[in-house]
């Protein structure tokens, strides 16, 4: 076995604090990495919240990886030690299903392996996650970042990146469509920058009047304040296409009549409660909401791959693993631009814990 | 102007009673029609008792109209006087829209003008519907009726049978597919034929124990009881297409758990109040809950000339309208197999009116 370090949680309230762990000894199918840079997604401070009802503590968020390779198993042909590579939400998957078999591993009809705190095929316990100093991944669930691209800021494009380009590649966002971004944070600004590179008119819907500046120098054509009944008014029956990110309680009603006939909302974020939706409202354009979730291994790559051709990263804070507890204070109150990537370098300073 | 009878309802709590009123004198697009049976759809009773909080009084409902033509304008190419026509839920549209334009006028950017309840660009009052003894229609509204079918079980085609027929139509129902079919009342029942005639797997859900064997007989494969989570569980993920025809509240969430991957819960039913929609559920496998509204008029004829074809027209219960109040009372208790149509001969009896 590995020994590893990292940050965990031990209970919903119990802020993070180093922890000592082991990676199992790698299979022939494994790559060995070197953590070097993990984002700070939201849904991590939901899973050590407990805000989900199903964690199981101590737990190791971080699915936003980037690291170095530090050895292969015997069957690696993707990488060589040295290599950079990268891990996303998953690490691994039934491989057999219909939704596997069709690069869709998100949606394994037996329930995909997310890297953090999920049952662990390998070791029988759950996995963890990226707030550490490795990992050790079936090859099959590594990535590769193109060369160009600066690692702290290609760590987000693992979850916050995949997860705004699979739903706009899914429903054929391009040039001639009008698409909107409701919300402005790690998952919207991406959203933002992929709609815009697909060609599409994109306008961000914002509760704050303060992030339209921001929603515009991020390539947004348009920046409408939700809160305003005149402002959205003008919208209405006008999208192709809304990319919802939001993952607060908020008025879904007012966002599906913006949506012209045959229009779709996705729902990206991920509200706890359910959400009211006026069947009228759906009905009168056959309008659609629906949901869609991170993406396969293969469209991951190929989402990687147009970021290396299109020069796109996150905007992110590099923060030490350190300041991460006060990082998730900034991040319940939106106080980022626009995602939290942990140096992970920093946790050698945690030598106490090794 | 055209004397006509028909029933109207004159406040929220009244009985539908006779009325006295007039048709416009036709213009050369027009087609005159003496109605020879009329379909009683939910919708009429909701818009009667004012549920939807927008009905002008007095109001003739109906709009599923099945009549001969009395007389055309000079204009009129499709019909000629002692044919039998169809009109359905519109009578008008703006015509010039992207929706008009694509032939699907039920989504007019301006408002369709529908059959009943509706602002009259001719007369500058409100449309009156079918339940009455003439109609006088634009022959662009008009429909033919196959010469096989039975008048009377043609007549809720025009409603109830395009409801159903176009969203199986839209989102590609066919063989190979697994199909749900919620609520067996006028609209399930007609969803359950031609998803059948289709060629689809057909499954009815359906909350009442013994409407399970009328399932079967109306030609679904299976049916199950959807108050039992043991039925339920075993079609868990399992449906590429959900027809949902219930207007009553209920649950969505646990038909959304039924869909597979990419799958689609179409509502047809129209509940008054806003529906619960667990987020999760669409995520988790890149579900939609959708909507959709009648039929444009080149479907509607195309949906007619399929039932030619196979032979399908709706099971009625033929009533004179001095019973149509009763028949709403019985329509409440879901107590009709599975529309009424009204004999509109009957109506001669109200000589008293005229």
């Amino acid at each position: 076995m590995i020994k590893a370090i990292g940050y965990a949680a031990t209970s919903t309230t119990a802020p993070l604090a180093p922890f000592s762990f082991e990676r199992r000894d790698p299979t022939p199918q494994d790559v060995h990495i070197e953590i070097l840079y993990c984002g700070v997604c939201h849904s991590d401070l939901h899973q050590v919240k407990g805000d989900w009802g199903r964690t199981s503590y101590p737990c190791v968020p971080g699915h936003e990886i980037v690291g170095r390779v530090v050895s292969v198993g015997s069957a690696v042909t993707k990488f060589k030690a040295g290599d950079i590579a990268a891990v996303g939400c998953m690490v691994d998957s039934c491989r057999v299903c219909p939704s596997c078999a069709e690069g869709v591993e998100q949606y394994c009809e037996k329930g995909a392996t997310f890297t953090y705190n999920a049952p662990d095929k390998h070791t029988g316990g759950v996995t963890y996650g990226g707030y550490a100093n490795s990992i050790v991944v079936d090859e099959s669930f590594t990535l590769k970042v193109p060369a160009n691209l600066d690692l702290a800021g290609a760590a987000p494009l693992l979850c916050a990146g995949i997860t705004t380009y699979s739903p706009l590649r899914h429903w054929k966002v391009g040039a001639g469509q009008k698409v909107a971004v409701v919300g402005l944070g790690g998952l919207g600004h991406m959203g933002v920058k992929f709609a815009r590179a697909f060609g599409a008119h994109v306008v961000v819907l914002t509760t704050s009047e303060k992030k339209k500046a921001d929603a515009l120098a991020l390539g947004a054509h348009e920046a409408v304040l939700s809160t305003s009944k005149e402002e959205m008014k003008a919208h209405r029956n006008s999208f192709h296409f809304i990319l919802d990110t939001v993952s607060a309680p908020h008025d879904v009603n007012a966002l599906l009549g913006l949506l012209k006939r045959d229009g779709t909302l996705c729902q990206v974020g991920l509200p706890s409660e359910p959400i009211p939706v006026g069947v009228f409202n759906l009905v009168g354009q056959r309008r659609q909401f629906a949901g869609s979730s991170i993406g396969g291994i293969a469209e991951t790559q190929e989402m990687l791959d147009f970021c290396g051709q299109h020069n796109i990263v996150c905007d992110i804070e590099k923060i030490d693993i350190q300041q991460v507890n006060e990082a998730y204070e900034r991040l319940v109150r939106s106080d980022v631009k626009y995602r939290f990537v942990i140096d992970m370098a920093s946790l050698q300073k945690e030598a106490g814990a090794r």
